[in-house]
């Protein structure tokens, strides 16, 4: 993937945010694992706790041992409380000492999904502890470079699709089962080709490489093993994750032979929800997001598939944010204005547990009078050979 | 890698907890990143919410909406609270009809990770919410099965050392650069080259790629690029997970072209450490877990290196607990007993950020009279070719 620069955090929200609160500070203590804390620190530490506070303008990271050379080369902050300096090894003791050498008294605010246990220490401290979901809302508008980074990482997903194609396009029918290779053609096998792929471009496929076959595409999450057969749908959506923590999230779904005529249908139908959802998206910023879902759904629905809590059709929303979580805000049946900067998956799909699944999925940027496509990648159930070049 | 039997949950150890704490049940909520959760229910659920209860001798999972058949296919416990089925969507709200339906009106035990806003709405709905860090000292000790999950992994993170000497012997020296497949050898290209192979071998890159070249050595998680000179130190530090949820974590250090005397040096050094520290582990259960660093750091201190904290030298600690975390108990500086397994890790290294580091790490199960030693990787500087094979 291109590495585009790593992308800053603008601190400025969260002076309104300790208004709204009427918190003197902000506090988050997490690991690696957590996405608000790597949105304010852009630092990709450990499975133990490290910390971030926010006061008086200063942003302030606290890291664990052995990362202050990591935590001063990607935190943009104003300073990392490196460990070797600190009087207090532990983070939230850290984050107290230095709380309280800024003579703060007031409120301190944190995310809500902040660990119990940190959130009593800070509270047995004297402190009034609130929470605040503004963090993740802040995260949902996507700066320029933000969008960079989640354009190189789709970039680099679109490759992967490229070597499944590849392997597909390589695969023979075999009476009712495909080989490659010299062996059965599997989900699992088309997965780690897949995935090495992706990890030689630089992302990692961070078990979100869900490929489906027939029945098991109907299972959205599928990351089993199931055999090829030939004319049924594989189907295949990557998610990888960047370095820079941002993740991608591209579908397509192909054939290998003659394709069955019911993905042969599905697949058309699922193309013309597509286009339709992305015609309401041409109006960009101002239109709600459930129309977008709603105008999918009326589609399939008028294609004669199930939409809704069915268990044949099309039974989930045809889209949710991305950053650097893979399912963020806003989703695409939520009651609310598009806004610039919002970064949404376009993915409508169908299912049909007894004959398989098709569902393509694009990554789109709102813009003020329309929306730009992270994704470029074909559209076509017959999978293409590989470049010669 | 092999595809073991999924491990399984002994879920005895929660009635005694229940006890313990004076509680009726136990109950966690968090999402697929929350290690407690992910051991006991063994599902690799959704980056939302989910949750598992144990109630009455009865382990139940509340899968989130679609994944009700993944739930099925992977949960060992008792029953699978469908998300179709459930009278309430949100997990909580879901456990907690359940918990009144059951006419449970005693405290609730949690982990002490457990979400703030969980931990509230458990009790704003009337139950007294104690926490209890005994899943995580559950999973300390595997299980034969868990242990070879661990094995598993491990062994595919072999064949990711095997891919990185193959491109480590096929370098070419050309002045003070290093070259390979035409271009310059970064520690990005070797670690894309790796990454592709854990791929390939079913295992997860995580992110957890360290390969530190000369002075980026001295820097423990070095994921960025640097540039491969001759003689220098090249460490690989590999940590994939399985697609169970266990992970592998093996290091080896070698060099391009002849070894600078530094490393040369420093390589006998940490080879001592290594028989060392493995000499006290001969001894099996009932080793004080300390006794092993402290072994460990005599030898290096007695050739001259630094110990404990110093910015040159052997400045971790020589091990730690691995599992469905990369980093779980027992940490070899505790002050404790070894017991039958645990499985460690065994990493003694020096660093010097103006020359290199060494590291070797191997991987350990402490047994009744001994241990086995997962690893199984040729210790050498010079890196082997390809098996033409």
């Amino acid at each position: 993937m291109d590495h585009p620069d790593e992308p800053e955090t603008e601190y400025g929200f969260l002076a309104e945010v300790l208004t709204d609160a009427d918190a003197a500070a902000f506090v988050h203590v997490a690991d690696r694992f957590d996405d608000d804390l790597r949105y304010l620190t852009r630092f990709s530490g450990p499975d133990r706790a490290y910390a971030f506070a926010y006061h008086d303008g200063d942003a302030l990271l606290f890291p664990p041992s052995l990362f202050d050379e990591q935590a001063e080369r990607e935190f943009p902050g104003t300073a990392v409380v490196g460990y070797g300096d600190r009087a207090e090894p532990d983070p939230v003791d850290a984050v107290l000492a230095v709380l309280a050498d800024r003579d703060v008294d007031g409120a301190v605010a944190v995310p809500p999904a902040i660990r119990h246990d940190v959130y009593a220490r800070l509270s047995t401290a004297g402190h009034e502890v609130v929470t605040t979901g503004a963090v993740e809302s802040a995260r949902e508008r996507k700066t320029e470079r933000e969008q960079r980074c989640l354009e190189s990482v789709e970039h680099a997903a679109q490759r992967g699709l490229e070597r499944a194609e590849a392997v597909l396009a390589e695969a023979t029918v075999d009476g009712d089962v495909t080989r490659w290779d010299g062996n059965v053609l599997t989900t699992e096998v088309l997965r780690r080709e897949i995935n090495a792929e992706l990890s030689r471009r630089g992302v990692d496929p961070s078990g979100n490489s869900v490929i489906g076959a027939g029945s098991t595409c109907a299972d959205l999450h599928f990351t089993g093993t199931d055999g090829i057969r030939p004319g049924e749908s594989v189907l295949i959506d990557l998610s990888p994750r960047g370095p820079h923590g941002y993740y991608g999230d591209v579908t397509r779904t192909f054939t290998v032979g003659s394709p069955d005529p019911w993905v042969e249908t599905a697949y058309d139908a699922v193309l013309e929800a597509r286009e339709t959802a992305m015609s309401v998206l041409d109006a960009g910023a101002g239109v709600r997001a459930a129309a977008v879902h709603e105008a999918a759904s009326d589609v399939l629905s008028e294609a004669g598939y199930g939409v809704g809590d069915v268990s044949t059709g099309f039974y989930h929303g045809v889209g949710h944010g991305i950053g650097v979580s893979l399912h963020e805000g806003p989703g695409l049946t939520d009651d609310r204005e598009l806004r610039p900067g919002h970064v949404v998956t376009v993915e409508p799909g169908v299912y049909d547990p007894d004959r398989g699944g098709v569902r393509l999925e694009d990554l789109v940027v709102v813009t003020r009078d329309g929306f730009e496509n992270l994704v470029d990648y074909p559209l076509s159930l017959t999978p293409r050979a590989a470049d010669p070049s």
